[in-house]
């Protein structure tokens, strides 16, 4: 394996896109994934920290990245709505798991996230693709975090696009709005990679299909995770696929995928109660003038990318561990 | 002059798109304008009255279409902004006016807007060019209102588009949110106007000087009140033009716009107090799906349409009376 070019702490909910962008991620040998921290979201947070256990076992990658359960609550504290209609009762699919051989570590999420960053600062690049809790606590814990985190890259939000969980929010930041505010109002450097990018990304049943009938155990375990998944996507697209939600932010985080359209805007969550609490408010005022940077702005906003990238996961995890 | 096949009650609050927008209507041999009424908005309704009859006047039509003046405050009584900065201290771009020659009558806005739409049960179109006040107002007067009017058109909101008065929200919905929402949730057949079309309609300063060079005093005088509109939209665009929102709305109101691209689908306000209030939500989810109404929804959302009307408001115009 070549040195790792780039280190990542995730933070994820993980159902099944959060699934397939570890596995994803855990392939490529350019990346050194230093922890994975997990949220309530699409499951609560200790399913997520056994299903991202189960993904490690998968991978052949056992026992190699510590695992940290993080919050079952928002910021608030109010009680979740899980996502299990999305990704299934056990949040991958409905895929029976054998246990994990892994456990995870007995420090919280956000402690994880604070600990990693002090050992190495400036090191750790963020990845979250689950509702934004665990980093706004872990910014409570360390407020100088933005000083000693590279950068966050964040799968969430619609800008321009319609929302998923209502006609203005999308699930990671509908989740936790309040947390999600915190994270888009600290001082780090930002990257959003919302709906806009990731509904543009999407997987045919034919790549599912190349997928389950790879020697690749981990292909196989992806096709068979993602089957649910595009039961619940085929009404939405109208025909039977999926987006690559997950997977996207991760690739723009290893700097994989170059986004084709972006700009770099203040961003404010509504946390209202009415029907907008969740919006992802981007200032894409700009964009008339041809502008792609706010002054004092630090959140790049993807809006568009090459559409082609679900070719990118399937070659990966084809020729994955186990092929 | 040929009968015309269309009867508009217009409601505006005459700022400079607003006036282009009557000149546009009432050059129409096609239209009936059978009464204007004013709201506060870009200036008072009071000034919007003023400006509506010194149209009239530039227009040749003194005395023919009755005036009357509106709501000054929003419909829960909270004091306006008026948006002068974008349409000068008069409303009209700062040009100096002669006195109206007409008067406004001495019944409310939403007095006119009742009273014609009994008169004339079924037949009346409304084009809504300010904030959604009076027609609110006439709502609570005449619950039956939805049934009296023909279908409603208005200039307003942003739906994929951003904002202009704050990354959310548009102005005319934004200067009265609550009135909006009493709007849009009643049961009429309405048409949205919003910043996604009226923001790909943009006049050219080469535009602006036809319409100074001409012979007829109506294009000479559109030219005259756009000049400081140009001035604001400078920054906006990068270059000296301005976008033709409420004349696009007219435009579609009389059928000669035929938009491109637009959805039918509920449409709620955000009435609430955070950032995203005055936010137009119009549920464009089934877009991935390739839907164009969605089930039960009354409101068709125009996305976008040729890019080309300018012209159209320059040829008209030009022709126009005093040509």
């Amino acid at each position: 394996m070549a040195a790792a070019e780039k280190t990542l702490l995730v933070d994820c909910d993980t159902g099944v896109d959060d699934a397939i962008a570890l596995l994803y991620l855990l392939a490529d040998p350019k990346v050194e994934v230093c922890g994975i921290t997990t949220v309530f979201g699409n499951i609560s947070a200790t399913m997520a920290a056994r299903n991202t256990l189960c993904v490690l076992d998968v991978a052949g990658r056992t026992g190699s990245v510590p695992v940290a359960v993080g919050s079952e609550v928002t910021l608030t504290g109010e009680a979740p709505v899980h996502g299990t209609h999305v990704h299934g009762s056990n949040g991958l699919g409905g895929v029976k798991l054998s246990a994990p051989a892994g456990r995870p570590e007995t420090v919280s999420a956000a402690e994880m996230i604070v600990r990693t960053a002090r050992e190495r600062p400036g090191k750790v690049h963020m990845l979250a693709t689950g509702p934004l809790t665990n980093l706004a606590v872990a910014l409570r814990l360390e407020p100088k975090l933005p000083q000693l985190i590279a950068g966050v890259t964040i799968m969430g939000g619609a800008a321009s696009a319609p929302g998923n969980v209502t006609p203005a929010a999308e699930a990671n930041v509908w989740h936790d709005p309040e947390a999600a505010q915190a994270v888009f109002s600290a001082p780090w450097a930002t990257t959003l990679v919302p709906l806009d990018a990731t509904m543009g990304e999407v997987m045919s049943e034919q790549q599912r299909l190349s997928l389950a009938a790879s020697r690749s155990p981990t292909a196989r375990f992806a096709a068979a995770i993602l089957d649910h998944y595009f039961d619940f996507y085929t009404p939405i697209f109208g025909r039977r696929s999926c987006p690559c939600h997950d997977a996207l932010a991760a690739g723009v985080a290893t700097g994989e995928v170059v986004p084709q359209r972006a700009m770099t805007v203040g961003i404010t969550v509504e946390t209202g109660c009415g029907p907008a609490r969740g919006a992802t408010i981007c200032d894409l005022r700009g964009s008339y003038r041809g502008e792609q940077r706010q002054p004092g702005a630090t959140c790049t906003v993807v809006l568009e990318t090459s559409g082609r990238f679900a070719e990118d996961i399937v070659r990966r995890l084809v020729g994955g561990p186990g092929a």
